[in-house]
């Protein structure tokens, strides 16, 4: 079974604080009629920094969907491959020992995908397969562990790289003030994750097996607006009910592993609100510390989308998990969707009389230059 | 092995022949300095007559990329689901059989994608795995089959529905008058293709391997621009000459299953334009009349992007193939992006009894009322 190696995760420089987001929100919307709610559902959401792929000064600005678009293909092709060479390193790997790559971003759009860019840019073989997806939105973390998971048992020997890309910053929309909107514009942020998962060998998640659930009828609860000045993201209030549709799928997921759900090890929780993480604790009878690092991700980086179960991961790694122990990663997004997997952690890797090797990478191994940016593995 | 079953291909009712292509281009582009060479590129597609959602009145006007999406998305999900429902039935499952959806389509934008109004719509299972891929262009037809290819390979008895939903009319800019984008609006038409793959039985391509190759830095020869209007096709006159290129790929493929790419008995081959093809037959070492069915594609209903192979794939259905055959599936795309699969003819529903059985599909035995439009199975 594939091995889900040690996620990395970046984050842009530039930092908003959940002070500047409320000032900025009571600035700009000062005679919003629901202005306090709106404030208050903000604070509630638990996120005290963002990081944006630019200053916030330029992230207000709307330059027209077009100027938008190539900031994200820019900064996406500068910012992926220092991201992806670490995944790669951190597994063990090299450039040339991936087959595919899987790659989620729903917050720019680019034909040819990322994908091309990227082979062309970073030497990848000129066979490796190309899985570009752009339409699960934050479910789409969760999909690409599974998709990726479904190569690698197809062709056991083969290793995947994911990419989840996420600049939510670029969909920002000047023009909408619905209460969803507003809140929006105060939880979700940017970063890039990348991970392999090894078919053979590696340490990290042993994927088990995986499922994916769609409540029906609820394709509407959050959707893109696709207009002239880009993607508009259009949150229902019935969303942050989701987690009582959702949850049994992952009560039925754990069962068909012969798992409760309600027992398990390690939980990697896509965290796109508070009120995910305290409902999940609820409906699946665990203490909410089980999603400390879901959690943690959520109040330091915000939402960041398909990238959140990526780091609620590496922070595992850096925490540290017994070999053996028995997780769950579950990513929710539009459709209603759920895309979740769950393993066993493997530590196969560590070197018995070294234990303290366990959760070294070896990106230092490679000659990656320091970056400019914050880097989580040293935050 | 699983089974690639016959393919229904949908075109909408409105028709543009050549005639009113070529008029249109004199009378929209009468000043262009460069209409003749651009009429004779037009006519030396081979494309008689294309299939277009809408009007050609109404498709000649751009009422802004939201309009335009709005459109995509309601005939997407008006004339699907009859699509669908027929290659099922073509390949004797039910609604309830199929475990996977991939959906390509690079003419519209959908968050939640496509997959989740399907299966709101037509009562697809909640747990169906949706991958949908949105940037693959031309390619997805082929990368579609080879997705599903790994999917059966992971989970050998499970089946996987294709849709393939192109409306290049949509993509229709009336302010590029650039010869590659005035070449492009008289080759592209719109069309649906479903198809099912069947992980144990059915009668069709028995898949045996696929493989993706990327040419280096050629990512700029087929492109989108990203604008407020929507998706402009950027097409660089450097394309006609990519078979140079990606042949190759097609003699390691074969050559990876012991079988010679000469000589194949079946070629189910991406007809972007009449110079792949004829370019093909010389790369290949193979008389063009093997590429009949792309061509037939090609003059009938244009360049149907990710559609064109399930088209010709569904021709050789309607002609009849020998049990044993073995064959080519090539899409060709942006990247600049070959996703290649080979098969053997497989008959194994065959009643032997009565071998008319063989042709027939099972759409009938259905409740699936007659819809309006033209159905390339009574063409």
């Amino acid at each position: 079974m594939p091995t889900l190696c040690r996620p990395e995760v970046w984050v842009p420089e530039n930092i908003i604080t959940l002070d500047e987001t409320l000032s900025l929100a009571r600035h700009l919307h000062a005679n919003h009629p629901k202005l306090p709610l709106i404030l208050r559902m903000i604070e509630n959401t638990g996120v005290r920094k963002r990081h944006l792929i630019q200053p916030i000064e330029k992230t207000l600005l709307h330059p027209g969907f077009e100027v938008r678009n190539q900031t994200y293909l820019r900064e996406a092709r500068a910012r992926i491959p220092e991201v992806a060479k670490r995944a790669i390193a951190s597994a063990g790997l090299a450039i040339q020992d991936i087959d595919a790559i899987v790659f989620v971003s729903c917050t720019g759009f680019a034909m040819p995908p990322l994908t091309s860019m990227m082979i062309n840019d970073m030497g990848f073989r000129s066979d490796t397969r190309q899985i570009p997806i752009a339409q699960l939105g934050c479910a789409a973390g969760g999909a690409a562990i599974s998709r990726a998971h479904d190569f690698c048992t197809a062709y056991p020997d083969t290793n995947v790289l994911i990419v989840a890309c996420e600049f939510c910053s670029l969909c920002y929309q000047p023009t909408d003030d619905d209460i969803g909107s507003l809140l929006s514009n105060g939880l979700f942020g940017d970063a890039i994750a990348a991970v392999v998962l090894r078919g053979v060998g590696g340490e990290g998640v042993r994927l088990e097996r995986n499922m994916s659930y769609l409540v029906p009828d609820t394709e509407d609860w959050i959707s893109y607006n696709v207009k002239a000045t880009g993607f508009h993201f259009r949150l229902d209030k019935r969303v942050p009910t989701t987690m009582a549709l959702l949850a049994p799928t992952l009560h039925t997921l754990s069962g068909a592993q012969g798992w409760n759900a309600s027992e398990l090890d390690f939980y990697a929780i896509h965290a796109g609100g508070p009120r995910i993480l305290s409902d999940l604790s609820h409906y699946l009878g665990v203490d909410e510390q089980a999603f400390r690092h879901s959690r943690a991700t959520l109040t330091e980086y915000g939402n960041i989308a398909s990238a959140v179960v990526f780091d609620a991961l590496r922070r595992f790694h850096d925490e540290g998990v017994p070999d053996g122990a028995r997780g769950l990663i579950a990513g929710f997004g539009p459709g209603m969707t759920a895309e979740c997997s769950v393993g066993t952690w493997s530590a196969a890797h560590r070197i018995p009389t070294q234990p303290e090797v366990r959760f070294q990478t070896l990106a230092d191994a490679l000659d990656v230059s320091e970056p400019s940016n914050v880097w989580t593995s040293v935050n």
